[in-house]
This record gives C-alpha cells, sequence and structure tokens, in this order.
C-alpha cells in the first residue's frame, strides 16, 4: 500500500506585505495559534509523513516558533511563485512515491473533513492532479477551471490569459491540490520559467497532467469561506470571526451556554463542561480547561487556567496560570495571577490579587487584599486591606498562614514570616515575627482623641 | 358572551436533550427570565384564564420555578406527542367552554399582537381550529399546510406523509393553535393511538374538525422568526439576540441612546429614562430601574437596582441590589454590593467596594476603600484606603460616621464604632473606640527615621 | 476663476423628536464627534468658504458647541421647509456669485469624495443645480428623481405627487445639492409659499430650473448608506457601526491588529501605530495618539491620551488624559487619571490609581496603590496599598519622591512631603515629615503577642 502514503507541503514563505507588520504574514495569531498551526494540525490529522514547510520572510521567527511541531523546514530564498516554492521541498522529499497535499501557510479555514474528501476523490479517479475548487459569486482575480463534459479538469486558467467565456466561469482555485508526488517534481524539474514573470507555477502543473493525458480531477467547496486567504488584517478579523463562530458552535452543541456567542472569545483547544455559561466579553485563551456548572462573566479574560465544576467567576475577573477548586467564587475584579492555586470552596473577592499563592480548602479573602508567594491552610479569614509584603528589594520571601487563622483588616505580613493555626491577627497590623498557634497578635498605636480640634482648627483658618 | 373566555395550555413538559443541560430546558434563561416565562406572559396579556402548564421533565423544577406565576400545573407522565400533552390538560379545564390557545414552552418569540390577530380571525370565522403558521425558505421536517382554493386549511400534512407536491409547500406548522376547547377535547379522547409510534398528535385534531365539517383556518406569521423554537444552545443564542434587538429597539424609540446595541445586554422588565447613554459591553439584568440623562458603561454590570436621573456609572463598575441617588458618580471599576443606598450627589470611585451602606448626600469614597455594614452622614469624607472593619469572624457590627466628618486615608474603623459629626481621623489610624464630635483621633506611632541605614546595608549585602 | 469658488450651507435646524432627547439633534455624537461635525468636516475638506450653519432648536447650544469651527451661524425661526432655510443664509452669501454646496446635519455618512464627484459633474456640465441620489430597493416615502432619455433630470416628485409610473422609481432625492448661488436664491426669493403647508422646498428650485431651460444633473451614490438620515435613535445607532465599520477598516489597512473591529470602538482621529493589536471590547476616544506594536485590551477605556511604542495595557484599565512611555506596562485593572505622565519603562499595575503624577523611568507601583498630586524620580518602588494623601479637606499638597526609593507596603505619605533618593519606607509607616536620602524610616508599634488567647476567648464565649 505504498501508494497510499501521504506527504505535506505547507507553503509559509510570503512576505504579507499588506498586513503592514514586522511580524511574518503566517505567525500572526487565529483563535490563539499561529496562522500557520492551522494547515499544520491539518497535516497531522491526515497523517502526512513527512509534512514540509517552505519559510521565506521571517524565517528564523518562522522555524522557531513551530520548533516544536513534527516538521521539515525547506527554505525559498528567492519569490519565483508557488511551482518553485513546492520545488524547494523536492529535495526533502527525495524517493517519496505516494501522494502530495499541497496547503497554503495562509488558508488557515480548510476544513480536516474537506481534505479527506479531496483525498478520497485522488484516490479513487487514480488522479495525478487533484485541486480544490470554490464557487465564488464574484470570481475577479481567481485563476478559472475550466472542466470538460464529463467534469474531468481541462485547465486552471489565470484571468489575465482567460477568453471571455472563460472569465464567465465561477469555479476558481483555491490553491489547494493534491499531486502523484513523483510526476509533480518531475515536471517542475523540467518547467523553464521563461514566461512573463520569470516565475514557475502550479498551474503549468496541471497543463502538463492534461498534456501528458492524465487525469485532473476537481473538488468544489461546500462552503468557499474555507478557502479563504489571509492577506490583510480585515481577513485576518474575517478569518478570526469564522473560527469563533465555528469554536462556538462547536461548544454550544455540547452544552456549553453562550449568551451572546458573537462577544465571547476562546481560543482553539480550550476544553469546557456543560452547563458552563460564558457571559458577553469573556476571553478564555490557551489550554485552559473549565469544569461544568461555572458561570464565567461578563468581561472576565482566562488564560491557561484550570478551573474546577461549579465555579462563578464574576464580572471583569483576570485570572492566568492559576488553578481553582470546584465551589469557588472569584471577583468581580479579582486577579489571580500565575501560580495561584486554589484548593475550593474558597472566595477571592473584589479587588483581590494573589500570585503564587496555595491557597487550602474554605479560606477567603474578599476585599482589597494582595497575597503573593504564601501558603494558607483550611478556612482562613484573609481581611480586607491584607497585604503579604513579600519583596524586600532584592529577594522575595514566603508568607506561611495555618489552618483557621483569622486576619484582620489592614495587617501586613513582612516575609518571611508563619502564622500558627487558628490565631488571630488585630486590625492593622505590621507582623514581622511568626505567631505561634492559638496567639492574637497585633501592633497599635493607641488610640488618642483631641476633643474640639477641628472646631479650634476652623476658627483659626478663619482668623488666619 | 361565554363563548369569549379563552384559556391557554402551554407545553412544557419535553427533555430538551439536545440542551445538554441538566436543567428542564423550558428553565432556561433568555433576556433574564426561563424560557417558560414567555409564553406563560403571554397568556397573561391575553386574559387566558386558566392557564395550564403541563410539566413532565423537571416537573419539580418547573413548579418551582413558575409557583408564584398565575397557574395550573398538570403533569404529563409519558411522553406520548402533543396531543397526548395536551389531553392531559384536559381535566384541569373540564367544563370549559371556551377557546383554548396552545403555546409551547419552547417557543419564547411569540407577540402577543400575532395572538391577538389569531385570536381575532379564530372568532370570526367560527373556527373549530385556527393555526398558526410560518412562510419557510426551505420547509423541510415541518408539517405543511394544505389549503383550499378559498385558503381553508384542509390538511396538516408531517413531511414523511407528504405529497411531491405538498412537498413543494412553504407554509408551515407553527404548532401553536387556538382549538374550541370542547371539540378538542372531545377529539382527543376519541383518538386511539394506534399510529406507528403508538402516540397522539394534534394534527389528528386538524383532520377530525375537516371531517366534521367544521372550519379549520391559519393565519401566516409575517415574521417567522416568532415561531422559532428553542432546541439546542445556538437556537437559545439565536433567541436571546432577537430579544436582545427587540429590547433594544423599544429602548431607543423611547430616547435610550445605546453606542452599539449589538454589545449592550438589558433583561426584559428593566426600564430607563430618556437620554441615558448606554456604552458597549454593559449589562443591566433583573427589575432594574433607571431614571434619565445617565451615562453608564462600558462595560458595567448592573443587577436590580434603582438608579436616578443624571448619575454617571463609569468603565467596569458592578452594582448589585443597590439605591443610587440624582447627580452621583461612580467608578470606575467600583462595587455596589446589595444594601447599598447613596443619597445623591455621592462619589464613588475606584476600588471602592459598598455593602449595606447608608450614604447621606454629597458624601464621597473615592479610591480603594471597603465601607460595609455603615451609615455615613452628609458631607463625609472617606479616605483613600479606609476599612470599615465589620467581622470578628462570629458576628458583623455596625460604623456609623456623621455629618462632615473627614476620613484620612489608611483608616480602620472596628465596628461597632460611632464617630461624632464633624471629627476628623488622622491618616493611618485603627480606631476602636467612639470618637465624639468635633474632634481629632488618631493611632500613630511617631516616625523615626535612620540616617544612612540603606547605604549601611548596601555596603554589607556587598561585604556579606 | 470666480465661478470656481464654493460655499456650504448646512441645514442644521431640525428638532429631532424622535430622538427623544433634550439635546439638538445634530449635537448627538457620533464616533466621538457631534454629528454636525461631519458635514461641517466636509465642508472644509472642499474648501467651502464661508460655510454657513442654519440653526434653529436648540440654537445657543449648536452655536455653542461648533463656536471654534470656521463658520457663520444663521438662525432660522420658523420651519418654512427646506427652501426656507436655505433663503435664510441668503443673506450670509450675498454677493457671493460661485456654487452652493447644500448639505444636512443629520445626514452625517457622506465621503469628501462623492462630493468631489458631485462638484465635477455639476462644473463639467455647467448645470444650474445638480442632485445627489440614490438607488433604493423600497423609495417609498422619498422624493423620485425623474430623468429624461439623457439623464438630466426632469422634475424631482414627492411621493404625494408622484404618478403610478414615478412611483415605480427607485432612484430618490438624497436632500444634497449643489446650485449655482445667485440662481437658487433668486428663485427661492420670488417663491411664494402658497402650496399647502405654505412651505418652501428646494424641489421647486429644480423646476424653476427645468423651467428656466438650465441643466439638472443628478449623480446617484455608489454607495445608499452615504445619504443615510438620521432621526432616530436606532438610526443614530447604526450610523456610529457605519463609522465604526469605516474607522477599523482604515486603522486595519494602516497595520492596526484587531482581535474583533465590531466590538473595538475607537473615535475618528484616533491614530495608532502600525503592529499595535486592539483586543474586544477596547475604546479609544477623543484625541488620542498610540504609538507601534502596542497591545492594548480586552475592556480597555482610553480617552484623549498618547501612548508610545510598545506599551501593554491590560484587562479592564481606564486611562484619561495621560501619557505613557515606551515598553510600559499596565494593568490589569488600573486607573491613570488626567495629569498621569509615565516616562518609561513603568509598571502600574492592578488596583492602581494615578492622578497628576509625574513618575520617572523604571518607577513601578504594582498594587493597590494611589498615587495622586506627585512626583517620582526614577527607579523608585512603591509598595502595595501606598497612599498618597494629598487632600486635608481643604486643599492638596504635593509627595516628592526622589530616584531609587523603595517604599514599603502600607505606607501612607502626608503631604507636602519629601523622601530622599535611596531611602526606604518601612512598611505599614505613615511618614508625616521629610526624609533625608539614604535612609531608613518608619513608624511603626511593636508586634504584641498574647499567647492562647484564641483558645480562652473561644472557651469564654461558649461559657458565656
Amino acid at each position: 500500500m505504498e501508494q497510499q502514503t501521504l506527504a505535506a507541503v505547507i507553503l509559509a514563505a510570503g512576505q504579507g506585505t499588506r498586513m503592514k507588520s514586522s511580524r511574518p504574514k503566517v505567525l500572526h495569531p487565529l483563535a490563539g495559534r499561529p496562522m500557520v498551526a492551522f494547515p499544520l494540525g491539518l497535516a497531522e490529522e491526515l497523517g502526512c509523513d513527512p509534512t514540509v514547510l517552505v519559510v521565506g520572510h521571517g524565517a528564523d521567527r518562522v522555524r522557531e516558533a513551530m520548533a516544536e511541531r513534527n516538521c521539515l523546514f525547506v527554505e525559498q530564498r528567492q519569490q519565483l511563485g508557488t511551482g518553485h516554492a513546492l520545488l524547494c521541498a523536492g529535495e526533502a522529499l527525495a524517493g517519496f512515491s505516494g501522494d502530495l497535499l499541497l496547503l497554503c501557510g495562509d488558508v488557515p479555514l480548510l476544513r480536516t473533513a474537506t481534505l479527506r474528501g479531496l483525498l478520497d476523490l485522488h484516490r479513487r479517479q487514480q488522479a495525478l492532479v487533484t485541486v480544490l475548487t470554490a464557487h465564488m459569486e464574484d470570481p475577479t482575480g481567481y485563476g478559472r477551471i475550466v472542466r470538460d463534459a464529463e467534469g474531468s479538469v481541462q485547465a486552471i486558467v489565470e484571468e489575465k490569459d482567460a477568453s471571455e467565456a472563460q472569465r464567465a466561469l465561477h469555479e476558481v482555485n483555491t490553491g489547494i491540490y493534491l499531486f502523484r508526488a513523483p510526476f509533480v517534481f518531475e515536471v517542475l524539474a523540467g518547467l523553464g520559467c521563461d514566461n512573463a514573470q520569470g516565475e514557475y507555477y502550479l498551474t503549468d502543473v496541471v497543463a502538463a497532467a492534461v498534456d501528458a493525458g492524465g487525469r485532473v480531477c476537481a473538488l468544489q467547496l461546500t462552503d468557499a469561506e474555507e478557502a479563504m486567504g489571509v492577506n490583510d488584517r480585515r481577513q485576518l478579523a474575517v478569518a478570526e470571526a469564522v473560527l469563533r463562530r465555528r469554536i462556538n458552535e462547536a461548544l454550544m452543541r455540547s452544552g456549553v451556554g453562550m449568551t451572546d456567542p458573537q462577544a465571547t472569545y476562546v481560543d482553539a483547544g480550550v476544553e469546557i463542561g456543560p452547563d458552563t455559561q460564558l457571559l458577553p466579553g469573556t476571553v478564555i485563551r490557551g489550554a485552559t480547561r473549565i469544569g461544568a456548572g461555572c458561570t464565567i462573566g461578563p468581561h472576565v479574560v482566562i488564560d491557561n487556567c484550570r478551573i474546577a465544576d461549579n465555579v462563578r467567576i464574576k464580572a471583569g475577573s483576570v485570572l492566568a496560570e492559576s488553578e481553582v477548586g470546584p465551589e469557588t467564587d472569584i471577583g468581580p475584579m479579582a486577579h489571580l495571577r500565575p501560580g495561584t492555586v486554589l484548593a475550593g470552596e474558597n472566595k477571592i473577592g473584589n479587588f483581590v490579587e494573589t500570585k503564587k499563592a496555595q491557597i487550602g480548602r474554605g479560606s477567603k479573602a474578599s476585599h482589597l487584599t494582595y497575597l503573593g508567594d504564601c501558603e494558607l491552610g483550611t478556612g482562613v479569614n484573609i481581611g480586607c486591606g491584607t497585604i503579604t509584603c513579600n519583596y524586600d528589594g532584592v529577594n522575595k520571601y514566603r508568607t506561611v498562614i495555618e489552618d483557621d487563622v483569622f486576619v484582620g483588616s489592614d495587617t501586613q505580613f513582612i516575609a518571611p514570616v508563619t502564622i500558627g493555626r487558628n490565631s488571630l491577627i488585630g486590625a492593622g497590623s505590621t507582623i514581622t515575627k511568626d505567631v505561634p498557634p492559638d496567639s492574637l497578635a497585633l501592633s497599635r498605636a493607641e488610640q488618642k482623641v483631641i476633643e474640639g480640634w477641628r472646631l479650634r482648627r476652623r476658627k483659626k483658618r478663619k482668623n488666619g
């Protein structure tokens, strides 16, 4: 079954001038991933081996960004057309005799099922070339697909070379192809680049296949949107909206509720359990996993977190690289920074920031607090205005607060410091030394009252 | 005029499997209300008496959620079709001889005016049955309405039973009917359930009416959207968007400004005065009432509040169960929790939280403050970092701050405590005892300075 | 070239009853500007001289709002039709013999290029009148354009006067005209107002021009949206959405990234550099200028700020009238109030408020802090919970913190106060007096610990 092997070449060398960006075009993010990760993902899902990424503009940055992916990199140093780009991959594919899937780094919306259909057709028909096509209401600017009466492709005609009858055709070339690998490299190697621009085009391969009497097939997309190329920021935003719709519809089918899917921003790859409701303006990014029965939003931002079941994350809260246990209430306007681990049944209230904070079950910090580099036991109550002073300008130190401690408001813990279980810290204290269990600790100047002071001062001001 | 009486039966027994939810389908919220509240509201507006809710899946939860509504509940224990569901309501309607409006708990977008039109037609034509229909570009899956030359309904044909000519019809059954009550129950009682699925269908009632020589009418919706059923989360989001558009257009007609109505989320039933501007991302829920001339948003969340005229609520603020007097400035990023009552001309600034706080006219808390379980007079100035320490881990206590008190920054009030009028609290104080009027109160350790300390420490560190 | 001169008259006298507003219709804002500023801007770009604004309802408020613009104001005291409104401008244009552009204060979406095309046609054809027209799928309610075989306009027929054939026309009058000035004023002066409503209409001028054997031209808009009039809040929101789309598309073409352009709100006139990414819900208003390579959002609000390159402004932050230097990190949930100037490489973290604060390069305030009326040197580290106590209830005072000072958490500076360079302030201090350089300053009560206190109290409570 050697002929069943499949390789992929992904064209990712283009500059993307119209993006007006210092970033290589194929690295612009979509749904949280670089654009080129989408064709790479398709090649992986189809089991392509090898996958060759043809890089050019910003080659080093693309290579670096995709270093972890299972693909080879070849560099196209000159921009001599799509045929030339593919030819650059020839050496990497030397001896490969299977089928070759050609994808574009800036065509991110293709679906795996579509490519499986393309592959089925290609193999069933024993085609030399199979091209993916689309119906366009306005085909201006695209290469037209010319078919014979049986539906076989006779030619792909560029607009400038097209007759009037050909221009009236609405089936256009998407630039996505399947080739029999040995055939395409043989043709490309033989092609001069003696056309007007001195470039090699893949459409010439189609012509060569027809000339050779081989079969050229075409599969027309049901949904032309899949073939959309991204050449500028507006198209990038359109592609983002398409992915948003797809991601959100899949989540809704699985039982996730969304008050306004158009204003709900979930990265590809995020997992969310059923009966979790996302309110408008919510942004969920990275490798986040969220349980069932949660309520999140509006206007909440979550990056790379694990959220358990039945968690409520209220308006405007921001969470990053944190773990949140079940039955926890967060926000509104709370900020969980990296390294926060909440065991469950916690409350992290408004204007509270946590960072590298391990917080035991049932512990609460309800208001205006900073908990950094600390460990809290279970059942701890952190008063309003509590601050872990973890930084002396040089190093960071830890605060440990054991089970059932009650911390009065406006307390500062000068780390390193440990508060023994079941102790109570009086409001307004600066705690510099360890506190044994079951104790009361406080640092407080006595309250003084000067009666009539304000009356006298007012009089003085008036007279003065 | 006995025949003018109208009863309603609302079918709310379905499971809603495709919602993928532990919640009964008809309790999923739309514009802040359970879906079934929409047909219930229609029945109320039309003066239906009685209204019978046929419950089944999650019957107890539906009953509980609608307990306050003026309706009867009957339970459909087996799912034997729509006819059977209606039959379940028969006993509750024994002896009722008027017209019967059949509504669906998962069809929330119908308008009262539409049903009035249906009722007019039904009575004018002295029909036995009148069905609400819709024109569908793609009628696949729906029962087709077969009319005779005069436009009278001859039959409703399910797709599977339809001839080719019938399948080409675009007028479909919405499942909303008016029946003459005695007729429909008589037919249903007589129907076997000897059809393929062993179920009773309402379409059989139509057939029976035609057989009996009675008149069957149909009213086609102008706007097919009204008949949309909600079977999954995507449809729920679509229905939410339709209601959002309706609510926002009604508010705009009455003089409320919206920068982006698509991103403005106002529950059904919220009242807002003219010349109030809602900025994008604003969410207003529950029984909220807002005056005229306010500016609210962006990204503000308001639940069940009363807001007077000329109030500005700035970016990211969150308010719940609070009252806000006129000419008040709130936020950005303020949090008014339940029981906050602002008399007017107040300022509640950034990172300020209030809860069960009665605040007199003209009083201000501009920054980083927690005011809980407290009462403030008029003209009070609360400094930055003020905290009412209302909780000792067991009980909550009140703080009272009388008129014209000036509270310096970083003050903690250990409740219960009362600050007499016109007193001044020095910054950084922990106030544990009552302060008489016109006094200065403070608790403060003296400032010590160790000159050169930091130079010496740096040297030590270098050497150390 | 005297005939090449161009004047403009802008009709801005209408009441706008359907806005349901106390604000004159033409002052309702669009993309951050009063609606009437759009036709005024067009007149300026076309070099109209003079531009006459015909005011009426709310004349004083319109005059005041547009006082800075280079235009004359004339008042239309009675509402006697569009012809009368123009006639009111006659005196201000006495002796003007060029062309006259008539614009409407409530038609804000016209493009300059469209009017240039209109002017070209008018002059090339030596027309007496040239009218801007639009194709409407549903022309109901609009005046129809009746052309002869050559395309010259024969008449503009109001719907009520139109024959059936004329009603079938889809080209309608937009109310935007070019006139030869002497001609139009002569006609208007001669017109009785003996028609049904006793009003003067500009369509009568067209009839007069045809009668006089002059040429009347018409230019049909490519995009009918440009002619949209704003008569109610819904149309205002539609116009806002059109402007939003135009502004955002122009920004994207210039290299600004937007995750969701539909939920990105940028005022007309804002400047943003390439490779700056705007996340959803971001609102940028006024005369804001933002550099390149920034990341802003989601849910950030910026008013009238200057932001340098490579600045990150994170979720929910609010900035007004501030300057932000390069490589600065702000937020999430930070609030920069007017007069904040950050030199660069700063960090202003969560729940931090600044106001009239000059902050040197590299200085940081990461958490829960208020910096008002202050000046910070370079390399200052402001601890969590720091407060500048700038207000004594009567006056505001300044705090000066010199280079490399380290401020411990929960410090209050009682202004006026100066902290010498390289000093350290101990956590929990109330600083009332100046601190010399290189010093340690603190005010702190000693920590006391009462062991077993909490056990005893618990026992007492149980027994008590």
